[in-house]
């Protein structure tokens, strides 16, 4: 089975965090890992773009209920008609989730990331403390290499 | 954007059914639709089946909370923990569903797709009575065939 | 712990169905039984207002995201910002559910209510023949009888 | 309508903490406040106690699908079967919400919390910091006292 990472973050982020998150987008789709967003705009649809440029399988978990609310680099659109009660699903079942730094919606995603036990990469200067076992990374690529470290394909 | 038709119906399920919902997979395949099922056994893993081995997408939305729960010809399995409730994703906004028979779970799915205003074909001899405006369809051609017509990529 | 009886039907509901729901609610409450609806009008407010004037409990599953969504005989309103798919809630563990005639939203439900084994009571015509083991009641007082039939109080 | 105050923390805490969640559930049912938790153990528990030894209302909202989960002390048992989703709506649209230190669980509660603008008041000392618009109480009638000012009766 092929691997995923949920790439999550705020949606109005500033040139150089839509970079980066384009960078880890491309970076999975070169690893041949499914990249699994929220499936709206800032960090991820940098994230889908990248995968999708590089040839990558994109998927985006949408809160509400029409395919047609994802943005153009989501290749699978799962709609859901839950609003933010569907970050549970972004992050439910990834081999891992590497998070640029958001607002309440990327908490609750960190939440359930953590709760679920996943490995969890953070990106740049998070926010908030959440005090746990998370990994920090300081580029795309130390993302993306501990993102898939030790990952066997399951 | 790509079509997305579901196929439903039983998980347990006699050879002639699991022939015509694997037919009616690899002919959706052949239309580059994306099959979305919920991702188990019996008309799901049938239908998978048949677009898989034809290249087609095929996506699972599960109940539970793994992708290994997956059938072998998911390509994109989404957990949802939410056990049968997640049978209203399976729906949500699909361009057309083919429903083979099946038990309350498929009335659940059907009864979702009516709500939504799905086009809807089923396949074979449904033993409820859904009164509603469904088309019947009496071979997997004919299934594909009326899930496809007039539906304009979107 | 007190029984707990989910009733549903339409929201648009002619006025003998309308005082048929209300009475129902007011047995149940004689009862003691907690009255499980969606919160909102035609049946759901019916049977929450005969539960309510006869001082009983009325909780409402509500589609939406705030409590205000509830009609004004609904005690507990629980949002659920879930739309169609708190349907399944309403269903999910009660004793029985009585069902008056309905559309698609009550079929759904009735899917549910039967995947999960509930006592399953219809007042009136159903239009669609679900082929189930349902029971059928002719009267508000019939209804109430076999919901609450053999029930122990658990 | 009366008023709806969530209270969250951690399903394994010590005496004092339970002590302190019992009075907040206490003082809440006396201003006539319907106390929502989780509905399993913990601070749930605890502050549903409080509340019912009181006289008051008490909501579980439960992770499972069956009401038999609930702690005794809740009156009103909603099962959702949706695992730890269910978080977002113990939270979803309550006066308020007052939280005890907890894991990740009650992590997620707090995003949901803030994500929809809840009055968030934290007793005690919370070990990740939120960095955002909560208030600090130091015992449970300054937490009720935080949580029911200004709140008008909707």
């Amino acid at each position: 089975m092929r691997r995923v990472v949920a790439v999550i973050g705020g949606t109005e982020i500033e040139a150089e965090v839509d970079a980066a998150a384009e960078r880890v987008g491309a970076l999975l789709a070169k690893e041949d890992a499914i990249v699994v967003t929220g499936g709206r705009g800032g960090v991820a649809e940098a994230a889908s773009r990248g995968a999708s440029l590089n040839g990558g399988t994109t998927v985006g978990i949408l809160p509400g209920r029409e395919r047609s609310e994802a943005n153009p680099w989501v290749e699978i659109a799962i709609p859901t008609g839950m609003g933010e009660t569907r970050n549970a699903l972004v992050v439910m079942d990834a081999d891992a989730v590497i998070a640029f730094p958001g607002a309440y919606g990327t908490l609750i995603e960190l939440g359930f990331a953590l709760h679920n036990g996943l490995r969890v990469v953070i990106v740049g200067d998070w926010p908030l403390a959440v005090g746990a076992t998370v990994q920090h990374a300081t580029s795309p690529e130390e993302a993306v290499e501990f993102a898939l470290a030790s990952t066997s394909t399951r």
